[in-house]
């Protein structure tokens, strides 16, 4: 029988709004024979962490008590029986889970999976707090808002073999979730070429990964559009040839701003405050857009500018009850494809040592997207992550991290994801 | 200055509904640089044929008097001084055009053409009537609905070195729009894979030809849908695995249906009236669903049954003002795509002789879809088009063909194709 471990985790015992997010000590129940105990060192923050430590009971997401977090990055503890993807001891960056019996699943397309809302937002008891009372784990088969978690096999990315540092490997906690999201949405599914232009709408932490995704791919023209100029400064940063500030259009609409400049049509670079550099854009093959904000006037606007032949992609959670009206003869006659994505069609294992690799080439600068908190500090955190449209700078992947004698805690968050 | 030439063609001096279409002699102007002069000897009948040649003035896109049909197959009578597609005497079939200019065409993505519309829709005069007044042709860059049309350049595919005789060049007259809408919409834009499952809805000349080219893939289960009893016999003959007759659910949905199909859950096979082989379906890796009915109710519930990450190919023409509502959150966590495609993304040099290979391979029995009249009969012939729904026998594919002294001009149409 292997051995439980006892330490501090955020557990909610009421939705978020209702101060119900106490950090206390828990016990890991035992993990089955395809679990693994995984002591934390970071794990970042992210929306769907809210969504579901708010939503209220009886509402069936409910899930109270219980523990969030699913970008958690550590060391193994102890393993199931069955267990072969780590030993004890490996460093482990975590993904989600799947049931990798379903078509989906069996077709590679994981994150598809049948059993991905069951098995990732809802979990199942993996954890005891003092008085020997149930709390809810395995949310996205990790739970690592927990300085120990009983984690699924399935969503272990063992990076042993890549020689991260202790500083690289918390470093790199998100990968799993927001930033595979979003730049697998664009190397993964979209799959633009050189000569193509690619439009993110919202740089929070999927979309700035997303442009770091179309900036691998060499795409000729990255657009980020937010209505935060300091996250548009990142997503120059990060590799956007241009950027448009949504809120500061000048008397145009966002379809007429970026026609005007992927068409090289009208005032543009030097003369224009938003596009920040002046290189012809004629003849671009498709264009890509990537959506992380479900926002539906946004998505409207970009179904109107997307160009014949081209994809949008979504990849921001709309409001639950929206529904996109496609005026169809239009849509069909110009070629143009809406598609849903999530995960961005990732197969953790092999997609997550990629990214690595990139920013090891430092093509994908992890880097300058995160803050890190400590642990304690996790309402800062949040609060960072939630009101950072108010900031002169990028914080909308922030971190905690709890600094114990042992171990530490820390979060790293990405925003705006669809996870 | 290139001869002109004199033959009959059916004239739309107004529109259908109004006994506006009539068989009489017209000249052809004179080609330009870029035009040649066709002899017709087959064009097929469309529903677009008839779209076009049925709306009423002011309406924008009527254009009376004006010479239509957009199958054509003939041999080329006289090129203008740029031509280098054919020579005088070649034999050759006909497609769309396009303008070559636009980022679509750049791009290879030539249906999607800025002009398409413009340039296939209208076209422009290029035939005179008896008395000198002027006829628009040009549709389709073709309006083969004439002894002798001025055809553009890039609405050519010469097939001299194909070796096909006068009966087959009649017979794939059809290749450059209807087919290459069906089969190309799954060979060039959908691709679905050995294991994917393809759902056809509408089994006409459109949706026959997606079976074909899903057949043409190896796809493991290919689902035709369709109300008409014989249509359906003729999907099988094609390729069709399995068939529905939406008209006869035996008190169950199409979704369930479908469903009970490709998860080999629940009776099928021998056992129902409507599944024509009892093989086992499980696992199918993806569904594509293409649409040749544009009609609202199959399409809503089309979206239901597509698998996760299934693709959505629009085909068909919905009504003009046709809005398809997508919810947005469930669409997509479930990784699904909604697309149009039009021409099935073809580029007519090169699609058109693979088609032509794999009917003289016997892979493509074009010859099963078609019904030949004379020309002088295209009243029957369409009137068979439009009401085969009546009928026990396959007649959505049918053809006029005028025999004369010394050419013919016959005709087989497609029905239900965009284009």
């Amino acid at each position: 029988m292997p051995e439980t471990f006892t330490g501090p985790a955020i557990v909610c015992q009421a939705p978020l709004p209702e101060n119900g997010w106490k950090i206390q000590n828990v016990s890991t129940m035992a993990p089955g024979p395809n679990d693994l105990v995984v002591e934390m060192i970071a794990v970042g923050i992210c929306h769907t962490d809210v969504l579901f430590g708010t939503v209220k009971p009886p509402h069936p997401l409910a899930n109270y008590p219980g523990i969030k977090g699913h970008e958690g990055s550590g060391y193994v503890r102890a393993i199931g029986s069955d267990v072969t993807v780590a030993a004890v001891g490996d460093p482990v960056l975590l993904s989600f889970t799947w049931c990798e019996d379903c078509v989906s699943c069996k077709s590679g397309h994981r994150s598809y999976c049948d059993r991905f809302p069951a098995d990732n937002f809802m979990g199942h008891e993996t954890f005891t707090d003092e008085n020997g009372g149930k709390i809810a784990g395995s949310f996205f088969g990790q739970s690592s808002f927990a300085k120990y978690s009983v984690v699924k096999s399935n969503s272990v990315v063992n990076v042993k073999s890549l020689g991260l540092s202790e500083e690289e490997l918390k470093l790199l906690a998100p990968l799993g979730c927001g930033i595979q999201t979003g730049s697998g949405t664009v190397v993964n599914t979209a799959k633009p070429g050189k000569d193509d232009c690619v439009a993110v709408l919202g740089v929070g932490g999927v979309g700035l990964s997303a442009i770091m995704g179309a900036k691998i791919l060499g795409c000729r023209v990255i657009l980020g559009v937010d209505i935060v100029k300091s996250r548009l400064e990142l997503a120059k940063e990060l590799g956007a040839t241009h950027v448009i500030d949504s809120s500061d259009l000048k008397g145009k609409t966002l379809e007429e701003t970026v026609k005007e400049i992927c068409d090289d049509v009208g005032p543009h670079g030097e003369s224009s405050s938003l596009a920040i550099c002046c290189i012809s854009i004629k003849m671009l093959t498709q264009t890509v857009v990537v959506d992380t904000t479900g926002r539906p006037e946004l998505i409207d606007a970009a179904l109107e500018f997307l160009r014949p032949k081209g994809q949008f992609c979504q990849v921001g959670s709309t409001p639950m009850e929206f529904n996109l009206s496609i005026p169809c003869f239009k849509f069909m006659n110009s070629g143009k494809t809406y598609r849903g994505v999530i995960e961005g069609d990732s197969y953790p294992p092999e997609y997550v040592p990629k990214m690595i690799q990139w920013y090891k080439e430092g093509r994908f600068p992890v880097d300058k997207m995160v803050k890190f908190f400590k642990a304690e500090e996790y309402e800062k955190g949040l609060h960072e992550m939630v009101s950072s449209s108010d900031s002169k700078r990028y914080q909308l992947l922030t971190g905690i991290s709890i600094q114990e004698r042992r171990s530490s805690l820390s979060c790293c968050g990405s925003a705006q994801s669809h996870c």
